[in-house]
């Protein structure tokens, strides 16, 4: 088996492993207690403490631990929002934050005179402009959130020139950590950081809030006396441990294992389409994490494709709309503009060895064509080719109640049954085919008309 | 090291030992996911739900997990409020509840149109009337919680009747059975139910909340897919997996259990009045947890006591007020009336050993007259005794400033100087002397005269 799926949870880090198991023998008593069991787990909490905040470049008085990193950007918005009341209820986000900070942004609107929200748009490589998250800043903006980097795209942020930004307007900036703190600290005037263990090697059941003195900040809903009231509930104390000797040791490897599987992902980067026609590899590829990669294949649906891998003995995910419960697709990809079937994320686990990565691009070549084949996909039809002379100048696809990558492939097998300068108009009511049409039509040189309702207009160009 | 604290903290189970373990290995990837390591999450997290229902009485649909027993107890209350909020605003609780009720329940007063609270009284033995609880519910009341048994004193509240009360009126109770569900399931048509792991020797991390079918409920904050939309964030499936494991254990256990730990606390129960001096033992002697019991001793200083039980390897809890961080005795032990001072929490994990406890009551003694030694207590003023005929019929006493137990012991030092019928003033402005003066009082067989200001009235009657 070959697990490339480690931004989505890791697995346990050894480290991880010895300490959680030392914990749960010396750990398990409530540190508030001042007998010698409760002094020893106060110990090891403290100890815990001063390893993740120098970890996180903050003092230990300002790292709070939380159940998960979900409840870490929750918590944490949540309390900087009410502690900036006065301010404003206004949030700035950028459009392809994890989907914890968008839940907690966008479940404040309408509540009484809660916040709107400006969603900073992204390029097609997924990231932010500085000046344009900037231009977002208002005088009643009482929060601004921005990940240090991409979890479907990998795409590092450029949080150190938002910071700044931020500085200036005296607002203060969240940084979602969760896809890199194992890989470093996030550099910048940060205000609060939120990260979760499980994607680094730690445990499950264990995320971080640091809040920097000074900034503003009131917890909400009942608190008690644990995690300086920021955090209400007995502690995963043995969790806790686990998770903070695991971030020190991925920490003292980072750098060499970064470099190593950065050489993978760019193998990864520049084999697939060579390997594969009609695929887009997406995310920036050089201000990225070391260990992510993601790509699209044309015409195949991310669900079978999943599935074949996950038979070849290959565990990744997709932004596909096909892989999603809500039949949507990844609001990543669909704030860049890229194409969404058939997506692939990898993400490589530390340790992982060069011969997984070969072994991938060996098998993927023909699970990719299996599929395109059972979706009755001919080459020809990828190709465009000539038309036939008396070829109508307009031609109109039925495709309603078909979902990705079907009103796609119906495109593409009639696109070379209009000339040059014809249109094809495709009938979708697919959530997919708003962005995989668009997308289509910039990867096969062809111009995208607009849609009107279900209708969207194609012209052939090529 | 004798650990009696099990109420507070539970060793981890044998059995979650295990578990956890082989979920480590087994369970670290996202159950949400669709490849094979996702997959085997899936089934264990699926199983767990099965077994935590099992052991609850509910349908695994009905069962949530989340990061902890006062997360549940939030949560539920917070979901089970908005859900029937167009019933009321206004919670019933008992004056006893865990702090997590009590603050969720006072946490929303104020804000905007929040509810009102009502706490019902207890009686001397901390137990609610099942009529004063049913006379609380208002056509305005959205929710009532009762606890299924007492965490500082043990006694079993009526759940069952209470239930029928709700039941009859319309209104969802939530039972927090966090010191009960590792002994046995709840009866009586609950709405809501909550618990925490590592109160049965489970893993701390994990704590549940099962809401029956048809309660209304709308869960509040941002949510995601996880846990049907009630708890967001990645979940911490190895401790899950190890909590439901454990409670079958302790459960196959609980009856043999039981019925060994009750006869060794029948024994602290007994043995310590004979043992020690001016102890009251509090809680109902019959309808309590197997594990649990509590005492306090006149003219002794809990944090001294406890001090002094660490030094002889026994580690216990305390509800007196120099324990707290507020300096204020515990609110259960106020709202029964006992005496707070000296206060000493006992629960036996299970395996205690009959040693361990003979061993306490052969420690015990010497160490509450040391601690009274040190007080300078001495025993003729604990007597009364014979007054001299020139005796004063009134004497103030000056213990402002003083902290618990200089209050109670300044006052039984002066008690003898004053003929019976004669009155006793104690000015104190010590939170603790509230309660504790009452209750010498009543324990010494005096007359109460009541307070005014900081001013303490007392007749001596014996």
């Amino acid at each position: 088996m070959a697990y490339f799926d480690s931004a989505s949870s890791a697995p346990l880090h050894p480290v991880a492993h010895e300490a959680l198991r030392a914990a749960l023998d010396d750990g398990w008593a409530d540190p508030a207690r001042l007998y010698r069991e409760g002094r020893r787990a106060r110990l090891l909490l403290d100890a815990a403490r001063e390893a993740a905040a120098e970890a996180v470049g903050c003092r230990p008085d300002e790292l709070f631990f939380t159940p998960s990193g979900t409840y870490a950007v929750h918590s944490g918005m949540a309390g900087s929002l009410a502690g900036r009341r006065r301010v404003g209820a206004h949030v700035v986000v950028s459009a392809v934050e994890h989907s914890s900070v968008l839940h907690a942004a966008h479940s404040r609107v309408g509540e009484g005179d809660g916040p709107a929200v400006t969603e900073v748009p992204v390029d097609r490589t997924g990231a932010v402009s500085p000046q344009t998250y900037a231009a977002a800043l208002r005088p009643d903006t009482a929060l601004a959130c921005l990940q240090s980097a991409n979890h479907e795209v990998g795409t590092v942020q450029p949080v150190g020139a938002v910071a700044e930004a931020c500085r200036a307007a005296g607002v203060p900036l969240l940084v979602d950590a969760a896809q890199s703190l194992g890989w470093g600290p996030v550099d910048g005037a940060w205000s609060l950081l939120t990260a979760s263990a499980h994607k680094w090697g730690g445990p499950a059941g264990v995320g971080l809030l640091a809040v920097r003195k000074g900034v503003r900040f009131a917890p909400q809903g009942p608190v008690d006396e644990r995690e300086s009231g920021r955090v209400p509930g007995f502690g995963n104390l043995p969790a806790i441990v686990a998770a903070a000797a695991s971030l020190r040791a991925v920490r003292s490897e980072a750098e060499r294992e970064a470099a190593r599987l950065r050489v993978l992902v760019d193998r990864i980067r520049a084999r697939v389409p060579e390997l594969v026609p009609d695929v887009e590899v997406v995310g920036d590829p050089v201000r990225r994490l070391p260990h992510l990669v993601t790509f699209s294949c044309l015409y195949v649906d991310g669900e079978t494709l999943l599935h074949e891998l996950d038979r070849a003995e290959f565990s990744v995910s997709s932004g596909s709309s096909c892989t999603s419960s809500t039949l949507t697709p990844s609001h990543v990809l669909r704030a860049m503009g890229v194409l969404s079937e058939g997506n692939v994320r990898i993400s490589l686990p530390s340790g992982t060895e060069e011969a997984e990565v070969e072994r991938f691009l060996e098998v993927l070549p023909g699970v990719v064509a299996g599929v395109r084949a059972r979706l009755g996909v001919p080459a020809a039809a990828r190709e465009g080719g000539a038309t036939a002379p008396d070829a109508a100048a307009s031609l109109v696809v039925d495709a309603l109640g078909k979902l990705c990558p079907i009103p796609v492939i119906e495109l593409a097998k009639v696109i070379g049954d209009v000339p040059v300068g014809g249109t094809v108009t495709v009938l979708s009511d697919d959530e997919a085919a708003r962005l995989d049409i668009p997308a289509w039509c910039e990867m096969r040189g062809h111009e995208y008309g607009g849609r009107n309702g279900t209708a969207f207009l194609v012209r052939r160009l090529a």
